[in-house]
């Protein structure tokens, strides 16, 4: 049983929390939702309600197996937190496994771990995470040691299966 | 009078278009939203409506004297499409003045007008405009050429000033 740390705001994109949730838990992990948006959920941008579990505060990576930062307009907020942003930072170098899909690889430009990397990322997000120094490939998994990226929810059962997989 | 071009789709930040529309149109010129996301309308991010005037597909950059790009989330969407990029790319290169606020900047990137240019931007914003070559400044308004721009809605009586002046 592995505990993945997942990290998020309002304008999450719904379904890539609660499907990647749902597919770890049901391969017997646990995933604790990680939010400081003052308070005890967050509004994902298609309207759902995602329980949050712990304050950034309340956890160092030493707590947790991996990360999970799932894409919307959430990461785009996280990447000005420097909390989240040192968390991401030290997740990337302690070697643990980390998942980014969509506009989650974001962050890893402010945590400055984009460079040399390969990933992938949502359109958007994908010339400046090239700008950032990154080698960026547009393919629905990309597999870089601990790094595991997608670029949207069309993506995500190969994700799951990816992410699932790590943690065996 | 002016007449200016706004591009946005839904979550832009609302005040960001609502005020500076109101500066504009204050100072005697006519603003034009134009927007594609399927309605006659764009939902703001705090929830305003905006009407939408016309498509992408019916006007060129010879139609307008001058470009207004709103922040939010929007310009995120804007720059996955080409219609848009390549509209705000003929505008920079135009000579005429280009405004743009918090993420409007983003845009810049996805068009390959932003080296060289100096420019601000919303704090999550401002790496990926440096990466893309930009010299940024954190600075309420920067004026660089036909390139006017701001970092958030604190900014917005300063920017509405210049973005006035400059269509004098």
């Amino acid at each position: 049983m592995s505990k993945i740390a997942a990290i998020m705001t309002d304008f999450v994109e719904d379904i890539e929390i609660t499907s990647t949730k749902e597919a770890l838990e049901n391969a017997g992990n646990e995933v604790v939702v990680i939010s400081d948006n003052g308070k005890d959920h967050v509004d994902g941008k298609q309207g759902s309600t995602i329980s949050v579990d712990q304050s950034i505060e309340d956890g160092d990576v030493s707590s947790f197996d991996a990360l999970l930062i799932p894409g919307g307009f959430s990461p785009d907020q996280l990447r000005t937190d420097d909390r989240y942003v040192d968390f991401t930072k030290k997740f990337v170098e302690s070697g643990k496994p980390v998942f980014a899909i969509c506009h989650g690889p974001q962050i890893f430009i402010q945590a400055g771990v984009a460079k040399g990397r390969t990933m992938t990322g949502f359109t958007s997000v994908r010339p400046d995470l090239a700008n950032a120094g990154a080698n960026v490939k547009d393919e629905e998994v990309v597999v870089d040691d601990n790094l595991i990226t997608s670029r949207t929810p069309d993506d995500l059962d190969t994700f799951n299966k990816e992410i699932v997989n790590a943690l065996k």
